[in-house]
């Protein structure tokens, strides 16, 4: 006897792309499928899948370049899945749209898989979904997963946390490597890439950088920056030879292990807060809550024990006495 | 055998303003002491007082205006207690710097408290914070609360579901009231003031507002527009008036039962889910997270068990079948 969600979960794994479709909307959505969907993969399904973060500024070129990368990587014959995270249509919805549009070179291919992860502005959903979709689709057996993003706000903290290797994108002009620099870019970018280096200025903005990446404490991975004329696919190879050679520093220096200590870390916290708040809202509503509220507005209880009644605690008196 | 909580609520009970300066800090800061000392208030303490808020853009004249209405509330001979909601430094500092400054036109008069709230940003603290300093107010006997706030952002929302009557703050100028309705002011206010009204364009912008006012469908309450030039302290008698006619229609239609029935029910809400937060944080550091977290990142634990471990829930496995 197998239920629906286990049967999502088998079918995911014999390589069925719809079947995989609907795993990734169920964990995205979260609650009781979602974690009965987790309970049913293999705990180490997000283990066999190499993980990169591919952000920068809208504009940078970041799409064409991530298909740029699917089109090198499939060359070598391993299944790519590219997850798009769309962070609310209202500053990049064109872009992403355009993004689609792009991607569709990889229409036709039965090794790619692509799919669009809107973040509907909650951040926290985001930090749980990328993990949990993570873990989909290396158990579908995707040996690479990209995530691409737009690099704005605080989302591309969330899915570096993601990464096992981040690459930021940035293109020629002048104060853009200092633009990636304000924007907190610098301290989670494994690999810099220059895109559209044919334009004016490619050198100095690489200068800019390797100068701001150089500051401080001497590290055992230094990034490298990587130009780049995505449009032209020139030094995309270049962009995956880096991305290869972090992946074998995380293992050589044993880093590999905390980054997905890191991400399970990110992940569990996420579900638990999750959890919590979805007993919030069970607790503030309903029968019970209206006769305590009652009881609140009239003057007969005061808010601390009320919530001690909700949350079916003690009575707070005896935190009083700690006071 | 009193705690020291019980203590500070007995002194500010008697009058005491150092204590109830400590007792604010208190409640403010939320956890355990915060309900502690909410046991130990009063449960009607927040009944008795009379809250006002006072919201606008920057540059309005709020904080001159509400010293002008503190001036004519302390010739009635009631004391009057000022909450002063600083959104964090960077876009109102100079102004809140400002503010205080104004305010020391009171600061020999003993029948005036004024406190300045910080909200660091967290809406959350600031929709638990005010609630609770209301009460903490009117277990100090004061009859007037009047909570000041820079209307950017959802601030003056938390506030306007505290306060018992809201003032919206504008100047003259084409487009004031229009912005004021981008910002949703128009919705939360029940009194609407035109300050720096001996400039020009106060009479357009008193019609704009009542046009937009107007439409819809008929009212019990019609938002009254009030003209002020506070720096002048022209007009504050016809404000206060106009709070005073609003507190009266409350009263009478019995909104006033049903906006602190409100006014409770976003506090009590608050508390439950700062307290299921501060659980979140517990579970989430410590051995017990160490533990789980090391098996969840060696791959032999899944998340969905590894969280109802930590949540002391049953397997997962059991949702399962549900789904």
């Amino acid at each position: 006897m197998t239920s629906p969600v286990a049967a999502l979960v088998l079918a995911t794994e014999r390589g069925d792309r719809a079947a995989l479709a609907q795993l990734l909307t169920i964990v995205e959505s979260g609650g009781a499928r979602a974690r009965a969907a987790l309970a049913a993969l293999a705990p180490a399904a997000s283990e066999s899948a190499a993980v990169v973060g591919i952000t920068g500024a809208p504009g940078v070129g970041k799409s064409t370049l991530t298909s740029g990368v699917v089109a090198h990587l499939r060359r070598g014959g391993e299944p790519v899945a590219v997850i798009a995270v769309d962070p609310s249509s209202e500053f990049s919805g064109g872009a992403m749209l355009g993004d689609r549009v792009r991607m569709q070179d990889h229409d036709t291919d039965g090794g790619v898989f692509v799919r669009s992860m809107a973040t509907r502005g909650e951040l926290g959903g985001l930090s749980r979904a990328a993990p949990h979709a993570v873990r989909v689709l290396g158990a579908a057996g995707y040996p690479w997963v990209i995530i691409e993003t737009v690099g704005v706000g605080q989302v591309e903290v969330a899915v570096a946390q993601t990464a096992d290797t981040t690459v930021v994108v940035v293109t020629p002009g002048w104060g853009d490597a200092v633009q990636a620099s304000k924007a907190g870019l610098l301290e989670i970018g494994d690999i810099f890439v220059v895109n559209k280096a044919d334009r004016t200025g490619a050198e100095q903005t690489s200068r800019d950088l390797q100068e701001m990446l150089g500051g401080g404490s001497p590290r055992a991975w230094v990034p490298p920056v990587v130009h780049t004329v995505a449009t032209e696919r020139a030094g995309i190879a270049e962009l995956c030879d880096a991305v290869v050679e972090h992946r074998r520093y995380l293992d050589r220096s044993g880093e590999l292990a905390e980054r997905r200590r890191r991400r399970v870390q990110h992940e569990l916290r996420a579900i638990v807060v999750e959890q919590l708040a979805r007993r919030a809202d069970e607790l503030c509503r309903g029968a019970t809550f209206d006769r305590v509220l009652t009881r609140l507005a009239a003057g007969t209880l005061d808010p601390s024990t009320a919530a001690s009644e909700l949350l079916g605690e003690g009575s707070p008196a005896r935190v009083d006495r700690e006071g």
